[in-house]
C-alpha cells in the first residue's frame, strides 16, 4: 500500500470586534455598510423583534433582503428554519458575497449562525443580540446549532461572528420574564470568573432591574469580556471552555424536565443551585456562598427550587443520560471559590460521585 | 461606544493520510478501528455500493450501524438527504464520539462529508472512494456540498477528511460509462499540473480502459499527489485551488442544460474542449495542443462535442449566469501550457473577454 501525507494548514488568526453602547440601533447601518461593503446583506430576525420595532430601527426603510422567523423562540430552532432561510437567500439571488446579519435573541443569532456557515460553504456573520440571554452569552463565541426532529441541537457548527454589536437599549422591549431569565448567564459569568462583579451584581439589581442604560452597558462590557477571554482561550471547547457550561448540567436537564415551560435561563438558576448543593457536599464551598447565591437569584426572580409540578423521575432519567457524557456520567463544572472554578489536574469538567449527584437532586424534588 | 476585541486563534495544522491500494477493502475494518478506535463508526454507503457487495466486504458481518443512500446519485446529493443522516445517526445514540466512513462515489462523499460536518458541530470522516470520479477527486480535500431545493451546492462546508483509502480494486463494478466518465478528472489533473502523467494516460490508456490494479494505482498516486499538493497550497480556494476547476466554467453550465443527463466527467470533457478553443482565441495554445487533448478524451470515450439535442439557448444564458460569478463576468483556468495553469499576476482564474467566450461557446453550439 502507497502512502501519501497531506496537510491541512493552520488557518489565519482572526478576531472580531464587540461594540457596546446604548441607543445606536438607528446608526448602525452605516457602520455596518461600510465595514462589509463589498458583501451584500441580508438581515435575519423574529417576529418579536419586528413587533419591538428593531428591524425597523436598523433598517430605516432601507429596501434590504430579510427573514423573519414565525414563531419567534426555540419552537423555530431547528433545521426546517434553517433550510429556509438558506432557500430565501438563493432566492434574493444571493451567492458568496453576502453578508448574513443576525438581529434577535438566541435562537435568531444560533439559526442565523448556522445558515450563515452552512451557506455556500460559509458567509461571515454579523450579531447584534436584542436579549438579556444573548447579549450576555450566545452572541460571542461562535456556537450555532439547531434541532432535528430527534433531539436538540442536533446539528451545529462553529462559526465565529465577524462582528457583534450589543445596544443594550433593545433590551428595553423584552418582557419581564425574558428580560429576567437571560439575566442569569450574567451571574454565571461572576460566578465563574470574577467575584468583584458578583458584588456589583448585587449592589445594582435593583438599577439593573429597572433597565437603566448605564449599568446596562457596565454590565453588557463584564459579560463580552468574560465571555471573550474564554472563548479566547478555548474557542473549540475541549477543556477551558467548558466552565460556561457551569449550571448547565443539571439546568438542561431541569429545562427539558419541563418540556421548555422553563425558560433557559430559569432552568439554568435552578441548576446553579444544584451546583452549589454538589460542592457543598464535595467540602468546595465557603460558608455562606450558597446562600449569597441563592439571595442574588431571588432577589433576580428566577427561580431556585424545581416547580412542583416537574417531573422527578424524567428529571433523574435525564442527567443519567446527560447528552454530553456519551457512555459515562455526566461532567459537572464546580466553583472552588466565588469567582473561580475548580479545576483539579486543569479540567474544568468532572466527574461527579453518582450518590453526590442522586443525594443533590433528590434533595431538590424534596424540596420542591 | 465601547469596543472590545475578540481574538480568534488559528486552528491547530493537521496532516491526514491517503492510503492507495488494491484490493485491501476486506482487511480495512480492523486499520480503521485501531486509528479510531475510541470512537463509534457510522458507516454511509449507497445502493450502488451495496448491490456491488462493497459494504459487505468492508464490514464482514460486523454490526456497524449504516444508512444506504437510495437511489444513488445525484439526485439524493441534497440537504433532505443529509437531514436524513443526521437524525439516522441519533436514533443510533451516537454523539460527538462518532466516525463516519463514506463508502461510495461523489454523492456518498459530498453527502456524508457535509453530514459530519455538521453533525454535534463536527466529527471526523473517513473516505473511501469507490469510482473513478471520487478517487481521482472528491474524496480529496474537504469541500462538501448538497442541494437545496433551489441550485446546486447550496450547502457545504469545508470539512477535511480524517483519513483516505483508496481501494482501486473497488472501481472494477462501475458500469462502464461511470468509469470513463470519472477519468476525465485525471486528464484534468495531467492538463493543469504534469505533462508526464499526460504522456503516461496517452500511452496506458488502453490498459487503463482494461481497469488493470498496477495501472490503477499508479493513476490514483498520481491524482492524489496533484490535488493534494493544490489543496495544502490553498485550503479554502481563494485562488490557487481554482485551478481544480479547469473546464468547469463551461462544464457546470453544459452539465446544467443537459437536464443532468451528462455525467460530470461527461459535461467537463466537453467543457476541457471549450477551454482549449478559449486558449487558441487567446494566443496560449501551442500547435496541437487541442487536438492532442481532444484525441486523450475521445480515446476516454467521453464526448468532446455538445449533444444534437441540448438546448443552446439554456447553455449560453447559463454561462452568462455562471453561480460563481456574482455580479460579474464568469471566470476560466486558462492553460499556458500542456501541464501548467496561465497564471498572470498570480490570478489562477481569469476574466475572459464575453465577445471571446461567446464566439467558442456558438462554434460548439455549430459544430453539434
Amino acid at each position: 500500500m502507497h502512502e501519501l501525507e497531506i496537510k491541512v494548514p493552520a488557518s489565519r488568526p482572526g478576531s472580531y470586534k464587540v461594540a457596546v453602547g446604548s441607543g445606536f440601533l438607528a446608526n448602525l447601518w452605516p457602520q455596518i455598510k461600510s465595514a462589509f461593503g463589498h458583501r451584500r446583506p441580508f438581515v435575519i430576525a423574529d417576529a418579536n423583534v419586528v413587533a419591538a420595532g428593531h428591524l425597523d430601527t436598523l433598517l430605516g426603510g432601507r429596501p434590504v433582503p430579510h427573514f423573519v422567523i414565525d414563531p419567534p423562540g426555540e419552537v423555530s430552532k431547528n433545521i426546517t428554519t434553517a433550510v429556509a432561510i438558506v432557500e430565501a437567500m438563493e432566492k434574493a439571488y444571493l451567492g458568496r458575497d453576502t453578508v448574513v446579519v443576525a438581529l434577535g435573541g438566541g435562537t435568531v443569532g444560533d439559526v442565523a449562525g448556522f445558515a450563515a456557515a452552512i451557506f455556500k460553504r460559509g458567509v461571515p456573520i454579523v450579531q447584534i443580540p436584542t436579549t438579556t440571554l444573548a447579549q450576555a452569552d450566545s452572541a460571542i463565541g461562535g456556537k450555532t446549532g439547531v434541532d432535528s426532529s430527534v433531539s436538540k441541537n442536533a446539528f451545529g457548527a462553529f462559526w465565529h461572528p465577524a462582528a457583534v454589536y450589543v445596544d443594550v437599549a433593545t433590551v428595553r422591549t423584552l418582557d419581564e420574564r425574558q428580560y429576567r431569565s437571560g439575566l442569569t448567564e450574567s451571574v454565571k459569568h461572576a460566578l465563574i470568573a470574577d467575584a468583584e462583579y458578583f458584588e456589583f451584581l448585587e449592589q445594582k439589581m435593583d438599577v439593573i432591574l429597572d433597565r437603566q442604560g448605564e449599568v446596562l452597558q457596565t454590565l453588557a462590557q463584564h459579560n463580552c469580556a468574560i465571555k471573550g477571554r474564554v472563548v479566547e482561550a478555548d474557542p473549540d471547547e475541549r477543556n477551558q471552555r467548558r466552565m460556561l457550561n457551569y449550571g448547565h448540567t443539571i439546568g438542561h436537564a431541569v429545562e427539558s424536565a419541563s418540556n421548555y415551560r422553563l425558560l433557559h435561563g430559569e432552568a439554568v438558576a435552578i441548576g446553579i443551585v444544584a451546583a452549589g448543593r454538589i460542592e457543598i457536599e464535595m467540602g468546595l464551598s465557603e460558608p455562606g456562598r450558597l446562600e449569597r447565591v441563592t439571595t442574588l437569584l431571588s432577589r433576580l426572580g428566577v427561580p431556585v427550587t424545581l416547580p412542583p409540578d416537574l417531573d422527578a423521575e424524567k428529571l433523574i432519567d435525564l442527567i443519567r443520560h446527560d447528552k454530553k457524557a456519551i457512555d459515562r456520567w455526566p461532567r459537572f463544572v464546580l466553583l472552588g471559590q466565588l469567582g473561580r472554578v475548580h479545576c483539579p489536574d486543569g479540567q474544568y469538567a468532572l466527574e461527579v460521585d453518582r450518590r453526590i449527584v442522586e443525594k443533590v437532586t433528590q434533595s431538590m424534588v424534596d424540596d420542591r
